[in-house]
């Protein structure tokens, strides 16, 4: 359901110059981001940061809120390439626990995601909108069918709706990095973690 | 623990000129921002919204953020003095779920609360950093009171920690709402109530 990342920079054979470069000054706007965060700037400020012209940079990206939709999304599949996979079988609340984990180290991008999603809600912001809107639907079908796996085969509790879990538990994860951030003694983790409990079946009393 | 809504403007007795006119300019510029919702502007196309000069406004608010700021704390404190009080045994995830409701007919304000809350996440934003942390803060303090007296008459469950049922329940509201907005086929209120039902004190077997 996501739209998938500009195609044309990850075609193979045919690789045009321009698309090379454009791939080169998003990988420093990457660096620069995660070095920064997302605190609201021009697409001047950050062509000068990056270190090419203001025209480069809306000949490639179009406008700020485009720059910062591939921006994330180039990182955010970088990580995903990075990381293992979950296995199957764990608890869903516990994969996001871990992704929370990375998350720590990367607070620019964390910041960058908050800004993006804030945008998204504001009126006439369609960038931001469709990838926002896209990636929750993406990460609520990806969690939901986690889900029914796991009450399928007895390791989580088989009464709740699994695409209102799903929604659940991306909820509390972005929620809480938001409060965490504000407030490094909420424990982003064990919030979590207690949640995971919570939908997890109960061992059968005896 | 949160910042008193701007003494100088509740005090009673005294009640200089300038404080009925940022008030009669506060009144306004709530109504034109429930309409109109939060998304970028400037100051001076808010105090053309609202009729009066950019002076004024920079006069009796300072700077965007800090009229943002005083737009939705205002607006928050008339929705808490229209509501009914929660009753003090109902269920924390269902009082959330109550004001879930409620925002629903406001929008704009919903918006509003997310761009400061992302704002608040940039570096070198005060006036939405000591807003956000302080409302979170508060919240969780609020909420975590409440579920200490529901674990002690037995309407919780009694093995959470209660700062952390605090911290997840607004978690899950505000990341319900952002998926709701961007997404009117997730069930913000039912989410909600699943958490509820979670957190619940299971009825004893027999």
């Amino acid at each position: 359901m996501s739209a998938p990342p500009s195609e044309s920079s990850r075609e193979r054979g045919s690789y045009p110059k321009g698309v090379a470069r454009r791939q080169e000054i998003l990988d420093r706007a990457i660096e620069v981001f995660a070095k920064r965060g997302a605190q609201r700037t021009s697409l001047r400020a950050i062509a000068q940061e990056v270190g090419v012209t203001h025209a480069a940079l809306t000949h490639y990206f179009g406008s700020l809120e485009e720059l910062l939709v591939a921006v994330y999304r180039e990182s955010e599949l970088r990580l995903d390439d990075s990381a293992p996979a979950a296995p199957p079988d764990e608890n869903p609340a516990e994969s996001m626990r871990v992704s929370a984990e990375k998350n720590r180290e990367i607070p620019g991008m964390v910041q960058l995601y908050s800004t993006l999603v804030a945008t998204a809600l504001e009126e006439g912001h369609s960038a931001a909108q469709e990838f926002a809107t896209a990636r929750f639907a993406r990460l609520r079908a990806e969690l939901a069918q986690r889900v029914r796996h796991l009450q399928s085969v007895g390791g989580l509790r088989e009464d709740l709706d699994p695409e209102l879990v799903a929604a659940l538990i991306i909820a509390a994860s972005d929620g809480l990095q938001t409060q965490w951030l504000l407030d490094p003694t909420v424990d982003l983790e064990a919030g979590l973690g207690m949640l995971g409990v919570l939908i997890a079946k109960p061992p059968t009393g005896h």
